[in-house]
């Protein structure tokens, strides 16, 4: 790729490394395995996949809009980079295998950021089994992200999908907790959080549990694994990426029915996160109910076969007269969760 | 996703249309076939290859580095960003598949640019076969594509990598010019080129195929097909990303042989270019030895047989006492392409 500006040739990183410089940092970090025909290096990526059903998920992330520098750290980036799209392959009921990772940076960007989100990223792809053979290294005016995801799906395997859900089923969480991830992003937008390195500082603030707040926003741990063991028995499943309410609200349209959460099996989810709500001034339901970035496997499962790992949050029943949608102990639920260009 | 950004859940796109309304208007352009299990709408794709060995390859073009809206089209845009993907795949004799796409890009961004964005680029993917199986949709200061494409190789064939030219081989290249992206870059970099939708308006330019330079530069139509055709047959094989002498001392690397290029058979390249280079004052040796961004197969084949759609353009010869690396007419080549960082 050659660049447009005239200056892309000749400016250098705060380092003064050159993109072959960088590279070498990064490459090293990318361990294969014996799936991996070819890995980074040539004009694209060799990968056997256990069957030829590719299972295939794209996500960015952007500086200024999905993270704050001086709230994060580069090998939560990674981290997270790595989480959101391993999710998507996941919740079809897949396990992943692969990911290739673009990087566009500012060329002032240290060499060690783009070194860390590398690291950060293949480790947390090689815990569950996936190797990051490939890239693309570029400039831009921030730090943006954007990791491919692969799987693929056994030959005698349907991928769950989120048409699936039918009256009765059960909707479950493969989580224990429900709105960490907002309720550490309200303490990074009101200001409270500076990150050195990967320790989170807070100002202010006086819950014992906001440090873990921070940390699950910025580098999020979900058991994706549930999605493809005992989730592939689900008859529907996605991940919450958007919040509940807005996720559910797509689960719902896709399989055209209603989602009725139970208030009582969040009740939990809220009280844990009331202490700090209270500090900050918000309402810990506006977390549970709309926070995003979770990640954790959202399924329908046949009544009575809710696997370990998931709990019940509510069941699905046929379309109210209004259409599909998503309620909470038979009501309505106000607010939308997040829209990019909304 | 959620966004960091407190405004970017309220801000609204500069035809006041949000996330959903934006995808109604994109999604219609992929259209699928029947290698497509699930297409665009879950949280991934489900997609037959012809086997179970993916080739994958990511590539991402960035406003103001990569290209400059004032000198391309929505459309032109699309098709390069296929193009230098698909070329990826094609470069290791495979055929691409499926192809999935991010693009982030500035709230103010208008519709009709998302909508032939992604037109032009599912176009150009079926052009080869291939279809847009999905992607993602956010916001940066910037209009930011990463289009990730996928294929597969048959049981029976092994990827045709760089790293396997010998000693006696033709170097050949899979196209009837080299250059001309990089004329057509001169062009915009001179500040003589401004597009209304995909014309393209020259100020100054006297040579008549100046426009046709531009318009390779922006859209650039390689034949993709000589990778996972004829080209199967080659030793080694790598697509022309950023320039002759920069791609061809990769191969050289790789292959651990020197490619001594000869000057005759890039003769009538440079004559094509020669009165455009006069009237900018440029030298059009530059822009076929160094000029990137064309995405034809470059390739080493066993003498005497470089298939039809190739042609001769130099040979392989072990390394000099110097290492690996590329000559014109026996001599070393002073440049070095182009390095995004360097």
């Amino acid at each position: 790729m050659a660049g447009e500006n005239p200056g892309s040739g000749t400016s250098h990183g705060a380092d003064g490394v050159g993109e072959s410089a960088l590279l070498a940092r990064m490459l090293p970090h990318l361990r294969t395995g014996p799936s991996v025909e070819v890995g980074p290096g040539d004009d694209a990526a060799v990968v056997r996949l256990p069957s030829p059903r590719l299972v295939v998920t794209t996500d960015t992330l952007v500086e200024g809009h999905d993270f704050l520098l001086h709230a994060t750290s580069p090998r939560w980036i990674g981290h997270k980079a790595a989480v959101q799209n391993l999710a998507d392959v996941a919740a079809m009921g897949a396990r992943p295998v692969a990911l290739v990772v673009a990087v566009s940076a500012p060329a002032s960007t240290p060499a060690a950021v783009f070194e860390e989100l590398t690291a950060s990223l293949a480790a947390r792809a090689e815990d569950d089994g996936a190797h990051v053979v490939g890239g693309d290294l570029g400039r831009a005016e921030q730090l943006i992200l954007t990791v491919t995801a692969m799987g693929a799906l056994p030959e005698d395997q349907a991928p769950v999908v989120r048409s699936g859900a039918r009256p009765g089923d059960v909707l479950a969480l493969g989580s224990p907790h429900l709105g960490r991830s907002a309720a550490g992003l309200a303490l990074v937008l009101a200001g409270r959080v500076r990150t050195r390195e990967t320790r989170v500082v807070l100002e202010g603030i006086t819950d014992p549990d906001a440090a873990d707040l921070v940390r699950w926003h910025d580098a999020p741990e979900p058991d994706l694994s549930l999605g493809w063991t005992v989730g592939r028995t689900a008859h529907a499943m996605m991940d919450l990426s958007d919040g509940l309410i807005r996720d559910g609200g797509r689960l719902a349209a896709a399989s055209d029915a209603t989602l009725d959460l139970e208030g009582g099996a969040l009740r939990g989810d809220v009280d844990a996160l009331a202490s700090l709500a209270d500090e900050l001034g918000e309402d810990p339901w506006q977390w549970v109910l709309h926070g995003g970035e979770e990640h954790a496997m959202l399924a329908a499962f046949a009544p009575g076969e809710v696997p370990h790992g998931f709990r019940p949050i509510g069941r699905v029943l046929p379309p109210t007269a209004a259409g599909p949608g998503v309620l909470l102990d038979g009501n309505p639920v106000a607010g939308e969760g997040f829209d990019h260009f909304g």
